[in-house]
């Protein structure tokens, strides 16, 4: 049985409850391109899948860049003149510029003020802040709390370290029949945003599950790794196996209300780019293809000219462009459980379609052999109006070694998985062989 | 004179007349894929062209296909209890499903009623039904006869052959001074359907009739075939005269009211695709062009992906898609003499499209020609607007080798006689020369 | 400094006015396409520019053409009965048909009456009418005017010569740092014509003036030339330097005040023709493209099949489509400086794309090279919404050895000087190299 066949029996919004609360054990971790933080997210993730988990040393060298110090974070607060805490670590995570240097002192608000970061127009919003190649430190906080501030010596304390020792990312191989790889990708480095992040690497890590242990055409790999760095680091660990990847997936933002987003790799026509559309466009959620772009999360990295990896992103909202994004409005109120089952239901019917698009090659290629004394010139089942005998027509007509299942699917304007049933159908009465790679 | 311009001189509503006449000397005659209705039809063609018969013997194998037994019918009716006649194969052949096996018993109604076939929505309309690869008998009727029809016991006769003997199809090939071919195939299995078999098979008849003789630059080769098996057995026997096929047209449905539908080889830029897309939008009547798909008439075997070749097909209302195909409805009222005429007018457009489109290789290719001092820098005739200038100007700048007529008619925008004309003029005066092949 | 940036420094409105007054000076002289017209025309041109007459023999081929005799012309009327000048050469040189031969007689006005042309839609135009191939003569005046000629016998004289002597054309030649060229080519052919003739070498010339010394990479060749013979010729006698054409831009018809026209080379995908559309959409005047045609001005030749060199049409009105179009309206009022000095500031547009269109290879094509560190990540100057940064990573992308600078212009949708600058930005900083031709 199919992926996407044996998925129906599934209860759907059963996986998305999961996924939510799977999210939700997540949210409260302080995560950053390094550090324990990631280290306890992918312990979370272990206990799901088998997942090996790599240690990258401070100051290794990875293409152009290094790895950074790695930075760990216990407590953070600014303390007013009375005593009162007005911004505390402990109550959420956003409010330290992620990466901050530590700091402990007693300062004026106005030497304070340069520190502090707001969203003047969405007053009851901490934003979320890096500083990670560029040593300094800060606070984010809402709007409305900077108002009340009034001038005054306040106590800042950054309790955290940014020293020598590792890059931290996770990487789950899933053996298929073939050494083609399938890549899929996800970030795990920003602390309390749920959508971006959270969603992403919770779908990742449910597919991972779903996948284990099936006989699979290719090989999956999955990685959940820190932006930017993480994908930079791995790229240049792992050129042998970068040479085997044959498509690929950047997972983010895939929990909130809205349709799919998917932003086409580099090549703009390879076979994941022509799998999304074709799949995407049969499910019932609004779809928009989005042409490639140099910027984005990791895509940027796989699709870089030395690279120009087959990698798109699958999303729902697109980064960068809703209020909530980068900011504590992100949370777990913003992703639903409901968006998150579509989404993993999205990246199952993906897989399905690299699984089964394959060539076939028709035996009786001069002519249309004799369906009716094989029984194939009827109907199956409930169809009856003649779609599935034209999906056979179609797949016998085009399977002359120049075309896939998706070319197929593309040039009928039939669903992909009636070619693909016809196409199956027709291998099993012998009609077709699968084309050798 | 090209083929078309002579035909301007010919009283076309005088041809739509004959061809109307023509198909309904064909129309009693039951035609089935063998047998002599096939024969008969055959020799009715054959005082009109120079036409080859050919027999195919029972069992002979065509590909993944056996040639079937031949079916020969004489009689068949339904007789009530009381001794009326209530299904009279003499009153119209389609009443018999075509290809029953012979029976002639008295059985009560209710085992009779799986044998009768009726349109419940079209209640005055006799269906037509086959059944070639499936040994069985039956009855066709219109719904509102079998409403009258009363329990009881039933005399049943089909007096018909289910036996060995031959597949019959006809040949008419016109040799030119190339022997590339140009393939013009219609189905003649059908029996009293008047645009599904007739027409299709009166404008190739008269089409060949109107070739025959004339110096042609192609050979012409006519298809009078019983449609899938026909096509089949004369592809399976003639593998090389198929790699001398340049060009295909199959006719079918093109004398009722409706205007044209040319649905495109499998290739989809053959030069037959854009040769009658160019010579239709210049006609008068609408022209739809359809993608090609591999269901349809016997563009289904030529374009199947072992011969792959550039056939199209010509019809006015496509298959299936009118209520009155394959009922007692299409009849020689639901075809009309002017439509048969301008489908034979569009079938000597194409031929003429086909013999006129060439390369040519301007003689002059640096700058162009004095075109003032050989006089060709004035429009000849009537037309002063300086479209006869311009035609010649693209037809001189783009006889590089590399554009035939139909390709500088498509790019220039202008019409293709306009262009072969000014090429015409322009090889008379050693402005250009033919490319050799 | 890039030519587009140092003319923006540059009072645009000033050289507009001073474009209209070089026209101007030009306006009177009876141009033709030999003679003395021709030579006072160069001269004047040479003032400004270093500018190579070349004179070339009556009765030279060219091609399929032969330089025709030599025409000057010093007086031409017509004498009414009653001793008035009824059309006087001195009031408006457009009154003799161009290139008429001699004449002087006393005739009557019905045998005057065939040689005399006027355009009875606009009665107070005077028409351009030429016989350059066909040995006449005649006389072009307003309706108006002759609608006042009464019967009798008129003087008519016409008082030139048709001789052997020469072609004449100018040259001008700036040596940039590759020997590969650009082409611009202008007609200097038509008397009293403003915007068809003057304003195309008005903006020609001051073209060459503005890069003359300049340290280009391509070579410029301008042309000054009689329509279609002087391209016939040019060509004819330079078949070496016509390998070296990379790009070209024929002028003409650029000082109306409509929006601009390019109509494409032969080719259509030529550098020049993506260099226009790329930057001239970025310029406040519309811009409409055109598909090449073989018909024209002189790119009729440029692009004829022997050379299909790059070169397309700079126009703003289209010729033939305005009604001023070969008329005396076509004045010095129908041409307007801020026309002329648009179209100069888009023809230094152009030729800085065509010098900065180059392709750069990424040196660090293995993910995105760590731009914050080179201070890269942060837009320089006013611009902060972060195009300058997109741009940089759409350069660095992209810049792989298959694409130019124009193909990322054009893929990322960014305008071309955006990406030019960032090239440029990364080329300084290492990351960036040129790609050797």
């Amino acid at each position: 049985m199919g992926l996407l066949k044996e998925l129906c029996t599934i209860n759907l919004s059963e996986i998305g409850r999961e996924l939510h609360l799977f999210a939700a054990k997540l949210y409260p971790i302080c995560r950053s391109i390094t550090g324990d933080g990631i280290r306890k997210t992918l312990n979370v993730i272990q206990r799901k899948i088998p997942l090996q988990i790599h240690e990258v040393q401070t100051g290794t060298s990875v293409f152009d860049w290094k790895i950074p110090k790695e930075w760990n974070i216990r407590n953070a607060y600014i303390k007013a003149p009375d005593g009162q805490f007005v911004v505390d670590f402990q109550q959420c995570n956003l409010h330290v510029v992620n990466y901050s240097k530590p700091i402990h002192a007693t300062l004026p608000l106005s030497e304070i003020r340069p520190h502090l970061f707001t969203i003047p127009d969405e007053p009851d919003w901490i934003p979320y802040r890096t500083s990670y190649y560029n040593e300094d430190w800060g606070f984010c906080l809402t709007h409305n709390q900077m108002l009340t501030l009034e001038d005054g010596d306040y106590e800042v304390s950054i309790d955290a370290t940014l020293e020598d020792g590792h890059l931290t990312y996770g990487e789950c191989y899933l053996a298929g029949r073939s050494s083609d790889e399938v890549l899929i990708s996800c970030h795990i480095c920003h602390p309390s945003l749920a959508n971006d992040n959270l969603s992403g690497l919770a779908v990742a890590t449910f597919l991972a599950q779903h996948l284990s242990g099936r006989d699979l055409r290719y090989s999956y790999r999955f990685l959940f790794i820190p932006g930017t760095i993480g994908a930079i680091t791995w790229l240049a660990q792992n050129k042998e196996t970068v040479e085997r990847i044959r498509n690929g997936l950047v997972l983010s933002c895939v929990g909130d209300a809205k349709g799919f987003h998917y932003k086409k790799s580099r090549r703009g026509d390879a076979e994941i780019d022509r799998a999304v559309a074709c799949v995407l466009r049969e499910c019932n959620e609004p779809l928009e293809i989005l042409d490639f772009s140099p910027y984005g999360y990791d895509e940027r990295q796989y699709c870089s000219p030395g690279f120009n990896l087959p990698v798109g992103c699958l999303m729902r909202s697109v980064w960068g462009t809703f209020p909530e994004y980068h900011t504590s409005a992100d949370n777990m109120d913003f992703i639903l459980p409901e968006s998150l089952g579509g989404s993993f239901q999205a990246c199952v019917a993906i897989v399905d379609a690299l699984e089964r698009n394959q060539k076939y090659i028709n035996q009786n290629p001069f002519c249309e052999p004799q369906l009716g004394r094989r029984n194939l010139y009827k109907a199956t089942g409930v169809e009856s109006d003649g779609r599935e005998i034209n999906a056979r027509l179609w797949v016998l007509n085009l399977s002359d070694g120049e075309n896939s299942l998706l070319d197929i699917a593309e040039r009928s304007g039939m669903s992909f998985s009636l070619i693909c049933d016809a196409a199956e159908l027709l291998n099993q009465s012998g009609l077709l062989r699968v084309m050798p790679a």
